[in-house]
């Protein structure tokens, strides 16, 4: 087991991963202030892991609440089903919430945990690989409004992240290289090192190499921790993250949530923003193409693969949060490995990138 | 116009108070970052105030959101409205909303500002006595749940509290008694000279007088702000303000959102709270008099007006926020002016203070 700790003041936080961590829940006892423990799960995930995750915090009183799986339920009618649960078991400020599942359970159940009686504790166990490289850390939770993505929401740290790498056996190849998608971003905005290692041994991490797993898993949440803990609230650094997102974002929206996966709309959102970069003279065609590959190899999409308008998919963007009166920055690369917020590239540009990326 | 503070470091936050405030709205200005402002208002409020406050923001791009008027309307799915008009009006994160109304505008608009994009700008303009002297300071934030009030909702502070003491010239007599209950608390719960000048000058301040009103705004926004300082987050000794509230909570709940306005159950609550406090010991019988006559003066009600179990009144206010573990702490008063968090009143006098208190 490795132990990362994401360095906020007093809402520092650690980040446990490792094999089994499911079966060493004492890990999460000193987190966990009073009796009272709602575990948030999914249809997906619940007959897998519920029963263990029950079975072994016997001390507590435990209630469980089982949502539909997809991000088409990550909204606040969704998060209104928690808040109905954690009143009608006469849950008090003094519970803990946790979220045992993916990027959409994590979310939301921080989204409660955040907003409960103005705020409970909350911890994350995400057995997604996409929720252990990325969204399970760093405090943004948040449901979808259906006008776009993640808008109602907050920032709100979990007390811990415990990442068993072993829950991601259970998960279907699709939903692994939604991951991938993440861990890929993290090598293109900042690591060129993770990148190169990607391009080395993507093969083997596609057939699930486990010790190659809990490396990458530990790099991608290490960097994520450094990030945040220099700008938590995304006023400069942290919209690196964003990379891909921007564009990924409003593909999810357009095509309807759940059509694509998150990391399938950010996989052809980085594709896109590394076509811009081209186009605006800082990547080259090669490079570019290194790009396509990894996402290839990865079995991610790297166009949109639905009847959609370009100037739809361009509204959505400019609704998407990183736009500041009218003035959308979108993260691009300088090169492979050096992502930069960018204001100033050319709008055409921007349409015939679109353009590109949309099926005939 | 006088000015306070709310010390809260970075947070911190100024409340102006005066006549003729709504005409001064440059004061706002700094306090506003882009050219987006969102009105939030309610169907009573925008035909008195809201031409006159956009006649005098006319340098911004302003939209309105004019709600219905009423504690049952203070719901997840009201908020929802105003994220809506903010998307597609695609306001982004350096807008700013302005709560223009009472104590369910403010709550509303606040846990909106918390929540939208994660954190946007919010000023507070107070129109009811209520929201002047209690809920447009310290940053509570919510909305009600239909098993509870408050019980959804975020600790965000307004970047600053504009208070015209001329926007109540158009409060109702009920609504001006209910904002009367809650200046009131703030004398009984630690304010001894506070309570002895309501008690000499009860008649002209209902009968209005302006002066008179402006001193206790003042008084009551500067022991607010005193208290929040030193305990944001309702660690201690801010659940003092509560005095009354998990009795009123309650009762506002068991008969319905709306059908008690949240002061005039805050009333019977405070009561109720002295009464118990009597049966316990602290109070004697002649101060439980002073409270009721001081509420009567003020034309609150002492009593609960409606058939109710008894039963269901205890279960409710169990699912108040104030409980641990079942073991439910209340605001009790040592003497008049002196208030303390109490968990070891006995559960058979409570008992009979919620009898005492129910219509036949």
């Amino acid at each position: 087991m490795k132990k990362l700790k994401l360095e906020l003041g007093e809402n520092s936080y650690p980040i446990y991963i490792g094999s089994g961590l499911l079966s060493k829940l004492e890990l999460l006892t000193k987190y966990i202030d009073s009796k009272k423990v709602m575990i948030v799960t999914n249809e997906t995930i619940a007959p897998l892991y519920l029963a263990k995750v029950k079975s072994l915090l016997t001390d507590y009183l435990l209630k469980e609440v089982i949502l539909k799986d997809g991000e088409e339920y990550k909204t606040l009618k969704t998060a209104n089903i928690i808040f109905t649960a954690l009143l009608e078991n006469k849950f008090n400020r003094d519970c803990t919430l946790i979220a045992l599942g993916g990027g959409v359970i994590g979310d939301i159940t921080g989204f409660v945990a955040a907003s409960y009686q103005r705020g409970v504790n909350f911890i994350q166990i995400p057995t997604t690989l996409l929720a252990q490289v990325d969204s399970s850390v760093g405090g943004k939770t948040g449901v979808n409004h259906k006008l776009a993505k993640n808008m109602i929401g907050a920032f709100y740290h979990p007390k811990c992240v415990l990442i068993d790498i072993d829950t991601l056996d259970t998960l279907d190849n699709r939903q692994y290289s939604a991951g991938m998608s993440e861990v890929i971003k993290y090598g293109l905005l900042g690591n060129i090192e993770l990148l190169k290692f990607l391009q080395d041994n993507i093969d083997e991490l596609m057939l699930r190499d486990k010790s190659l797993i809990a490396k990458i898993i530990f790099q991608c949440c290490s960097d994520k921790a450094n990030i945040v803990a220099k700008d938590e609230l995304e006023k400069g650094q942290r919209a690196l993250l964003n990379l891909g997102h921007t564009f990924g974002h409003a593909i999810e929206n357009k095509l309807g949530y759940g059509v694509y996966l998150h990391g399938e709309a950010v996989a052809v959102g980085m594709l896109m923003a590394a076509r811009l970069s081209e186009l605006e003279g800082y990547l080259s065609a090669q490079e570019v193409l290194e790009v396509k590959n990894i996402l290839k190899k990865a079995n991610l999409p790297t166009k949109i693969n639905a009847k959609i308008n370009a100037k739809d998919i361009l509204l959505a963007m400019l609704v998407d949060k990183k736009v500041f009166d009218g003035n959308m920055r979108l993260i691009l690369l300088k090169s492979l490995g050096d992502a930069f917020i960018c204001s100033n590239y050319k709008k055409d540009l921007l349409d015939k990138t679109i353009n590109q990326f949309i099926a005939a």
